[in-house]
């Protein structure tokens, strides 16, 4: 007997078709004799009614009460659930943030988790019961309601997984797990079948937005085996955990893509110390996240300074990067808005050599020129003209041996 | 400066524009120097919208879970409320019923108060804040979310200024007062301008729906002046509030029309002692409501037992009370639906002689015969045939002085 949290997210309980399908499930898995607790998110679309709302109510709705306003939407899918399990025969109760014990701090609409308590949690497991919790809220120590941001019921899956010490947390959402690259541009992508939490983690930050970021650091940090399922099919999933012997073993676990990026370059910066600061500065203070950042070789007392910030961001960036060339006594600044970056993820880097100098190769062979490079233990990400993104991922992904096996699996159907 | 509760009901908050005006009213009263605090219900159309989400989602949706369910819709418009105040420059904050302290028993769906510590709520008003609390829902000592049952929202505004010793307790709803007599029955009918509990109570249970008979109780019990008002106009409403000299001046306080009475007359009964326990034991046990009980004479040792039931009731009635007539050896069962109750209702009448008797002339003169009459201290019902029943509450408004003095009214426009 497994004890297992079971989160459904919120195109899992859009409707009651769909949730009549997830008591369905539930109530497999508890026949097979686990136990298990649910966590629910809000109906699709009933987050972005309650905000529409809020908007009529007051041009800037204030965050506590937005997080009164907002955590209505899992109270009603959780009520709805047990009442559904309930008439089933099952013994399910719904149960609030507040009420399995989430503390968290008071920063309205993105808290932290503090604490879990869980207690009530434990003694309904010990009557039988099969709790159905409200993700995405929890408490502040003033008692007043608080939301843990969007996507934040992954989380408190994860938390009370680790405060129940659960055998395994099961994130079930509309995909059957994570794949080794975007199957919309590589179709040979295949699921992994399990990945460590600090590839997934990598894996989150670039783009695959299959499990919150924060999830994954908490999972990592308690340890919580997380496995990433569909809630539409039945098969396996990708399970996250402790990287081990079998994922060392291969050097490249994923190729991301990300078209999120532009490039600023600051044309002949006079080469002075402190220029750096000067730049970056007024960048930071304007909330706007740099990402690489190269500076060329310094010719002639002047250097070419090359960075990335959000596309998002490069409207917002642009007067403001204009004023600081002109403090630092720049040339230009050249804005190129068609990069893309490629980046290929997996803990065997850190065993295996050689993969930097395969992936250049790769991407020459292609005819990809390479514009900027970065790296990190676990990762190696470059800057390539946009047009090239979907060749880049699909060459390194065959070239480190990523494709699925066609024969296999059709042989396996 | 005084401390009001205001009870705002689901019409008054049915939509942005309408919560607008709701906070407009809320900030008068603030600039006027009183403290507010101020109870909603949901958004009217809301709560049935969820009920009908429970029952899709089961059959007999559990009691506990419904609960759950429903008090999300309060908790909807105390957020929008306290954003709108809040963007108004108001210090306002919105609150659940657990958060001020609405402790009920576990009865789901129908809770009763057990007690209101309101100690959030003394915080909060010494603060200088505004609070918004969520009307219809408390918790039990299991920390379990319950509601008060339909119009609770009331008996959380009236509770709530029990415990603060509010000056008044003010009910905003579509109406602008209690009125002598329905004024779609009686045109003449006019605003009473104060009342007592008693009295409203009776009109309550008699079909006047603009309080909820239990918050009357509530308020009689710990004497909070409850005014009921009109949110959609200035002006005066009526004050429900302890008997004083004023009420006891007057004999009848108003006039009440039912429709929803059935009466069914077992005709030729054997009178002998244990009859009646024998025909009421059934009914009772069947959860049918008797109201009036009548027995004639009795001759050649036979007696008729009429009685009223509510009109509802009778489908479930009428072969319950076959199979009881056959057993006592009644002659027959005879049904009659179109009957109406007509009631005058005053405290006076306790010190005022003679009301009955103007009751059944005013009655005679006008052709109307009288079918079953019962009394109480403070009011007097005759069934008469329901085709009568606009003529004889009219009749009945005009005799005993209750008509609105149209010239009066006019010059006072």
């Amino acid at each position: 007997m497994a004890l297992l949290v079971q989160k459904y997210g919120g195109t899992s309980v859009g409707t009651i078709e769909r949730i009549h399908r997830v008591a369905e499930r539930v109530a497999q898995s508890h026949r097979a004799g686990d136990q298990v607790v649910v966590v629910l998110s809000a109906m699709s679309g009933e987050t972005d009614r309650l905000i529409k709302l809020a908007h009529e109510a007051s041009a800037t709705p204030d965050d506590r009460e937005m997080d009164m306003l907002l955590s209505t939407g899992e109270r009603v899918t959780v009520a709805l659930l047990a009442m559904d399990l309930r008439s089933r025969g099952l013994n399910a109760r719904s149960y609030t943030g507040r009420q399995v014990g989430i503390i968290t701090n008071s920063v309205h609409t993105k808290a932290r988790i503090a604490r879990v308590s869980a207690d009530r949690l434990r003694e309904a497991l010990a009557k039988g019961i099969i709790p159905v919790v409200a993700g995405f809220q929890g408490i502040n120590e003033q008692s007043d309601v608080t939301t843990l941001g969007r996507g934040g019921s992954d989380l408190s899956a994860v938390a009370l997984a680790a405060a129940l010490k659960a055998d395994r947390c099961v994130i079930f959402t509309d995909v059957d797990g994570v794949y080794t690259s975007d199957p919309n541009v590589v179709p040979a992508a295949r699921r992994i079948d399990k990945i460590s939490y600090e590839e997934m983690l990598e894996m989150a930050s670039l783009g695959a937005k299959v499990l919150q970021a924060r999830s994954v650091e908490f999972a990592a940090k308690f340890n919580v085996p997380v496995e990433v399922n569909s809630s539409f099919k039945e098969g396996k999933g990708t399970l996250v955990t402790r990287e081990d012997a079998d994922m060392e073993a291969v050097a490249v676990a994923g190729v991301t893509g990300d078209r999120n990026q532009a490039k600023i370059t600051m044309v002949g910066v006079p080469d002075k110390p402190g220029i750096a600061a000067k730049i970056f500065g007024p960048v930071a203070q304007a909330n706007i996240n740099v990402d690489m950042i190269i500076q060329n070789v310094s010719q002639d007392a002047l250097t070419d300074l090359s960075f990335t910030v959000p596309r998002a961001d490069l409207r917002a960036a642009t007067p403001l990067l204009q004023a600081v060339a002109n403090d630092v006594g720049a040339r230009s600044v050249a804005i190129t808005e068609a990069i893309a970056k490629v980046s290929l993820i997996g803990v065997g880097m850190r065993s295996h050599s050689g993969v930097a100098a395969k992936m250049f190769e790769v991407l020459s062979r292609e005819g990809v020129n390479i514009m900027m490079i970065s790296t990190s233990e676990i990762k190696i990400s470059c800057v390539i003209a946009e047009k090239y993104l979907e060749l880049a991922m699909r060459s390194l992904h065959t070239a480190f041996g990523l494709d699925r096996v066609v024969q296999g699996e059709q042989s396996a159907k």
